[in-house]
């Protein structure tokens, strides 16, 4: 399947004090990067799916810096799925300018079941989820 | 060397809907507990040194999350030098709550001159800086 | 009643490419100071109270600039209640260094019942709320 | 002058534990939308204008809250000057959703040249700021 491509502007409260992004944003721009991936597939990060309160809380985030980004830079951002476990997600990532790599990261997620007071479990993937995230896109 | 301890109380902006901490301000509490070990040995990540002005751009973060931390629990921050090399530093933490780890992660940086325009030049770690980074901390 | 005081230190994300704390955050301090100042009470801004869900969203914050604060900087910050209405509270804030004002703000919210699905209806401040809230601090 | 109109997409770390958009995010949301307004004029909040380096800091910033935003709601955006002095300017903003407002706020900067070291000093807008300021945008 093909990387999901997207873009991202950098926003002037992006950028911090050495003139560039702060670098914990760019897990701002995953994740949003990866909320639109799933939404062009009717799916979400948080969501009521057949009668369930389903989430995925994040397991674990990584990201390499390879170049710095200033304000008003658009980036280009390659979206996959880079591994797909009976209960957990990895995204991939790629940030570029002008074809240049600016930046890699993942981020793996656990399905869980939201219970009340925000209390999580983890459960597999539902089979309908799972089958949506490996469609192609098609809505907006 | 014994890590440096400090703690860190969640924010209500800290949180998201899922009602636990967004995974991307662990990031925001990891540099905020380098910087404070770095303010304790009279150094930082981004002054005058020497006559120079230095920085230390990202080049690599991560974070694994164990258990969700959730608004006005107080976390304790265990900071240590996780590596130390001739251009770049890497720090590795762990964010604990009543002794269960709650998160850990790393991040690892670049010593670069700072130039006109904010653009960056990876330099070695001044012998002075290093010198520091290693000794005991011992300011307030 | 004297205000409350507390401190805040600016922090290297706090900060933009203008070198100085982003103005957005002093919304964030704001509220941050608010929950130290309802936490002495036994308070906070959502909580179970009673039995009831209850929460304080906000309608109104406002701020004012008066000198830039910068990275590694401990800003003084004085809390007190400006205004209590039947179902709305309107908290005062001013930010000053070194006996110098930095920047003076308003945030006012209305009580309101959290009903499932976050749906939020305006109520009356429970009065053993409101007897917390006028009264003296004591914890910690 | 017609408001210059956008939108917003709600991102999912815009939200906090009550489960809708944390107020301080508006002022965010402004800013960006601010900056859009200027970016198609030729124009920023930070920028090196005729061989000297300007910026706009904020000096007052203020938001009302009539109805909570959530996660993946697209919200449309109004911008329009406010106010246009010698040396400051106003944005007014108003946020709404299918028709109804959900948010209206201002932001008031000032021109400042932007010295070494980031020191600031408050200057009139140059002329040719102003004309494009108030000139229809025409830029991508």
């Amino acid at each position: 399947m093909q990387p999901y491509r997207t873009t991202r502007r950098i926003e002037f409260c992006d950028t911090d004090m050495a003139g560039i992004v702060h670098f914990a944003n760019f897990f701002r721009f995953m994740e949003s990067a990866e909320v639109e991936f799933l939404r062009l597939r009717g799916l979400s990060v948080k969501l009521d799916w057949e009668g369930r309160a389903i989430g995925f809380p994040r397991v674990s985030a990584t990201c390499d810096y390879l170049k710095p980004a200033r304000f008003e830079e658009v980036l280009d951002v390659a979206v996959a799925i880079d591994n797909l476990g009976t209960k957990s997600v990895t995204f991939g990532f790629v940030f570029s300018r002008h074809g240049e790599d600016i930046a890699r990261g993942k981020i793996t997620s656990v399905c869980c079941l939201v219970k009340p007071g925000n209390q999580l479990e983890a459960i597999e993937i539902p089979a309908t989820y799972r089958q949506r995230l490996l469609a192609e896109g098609d809505r907006v």
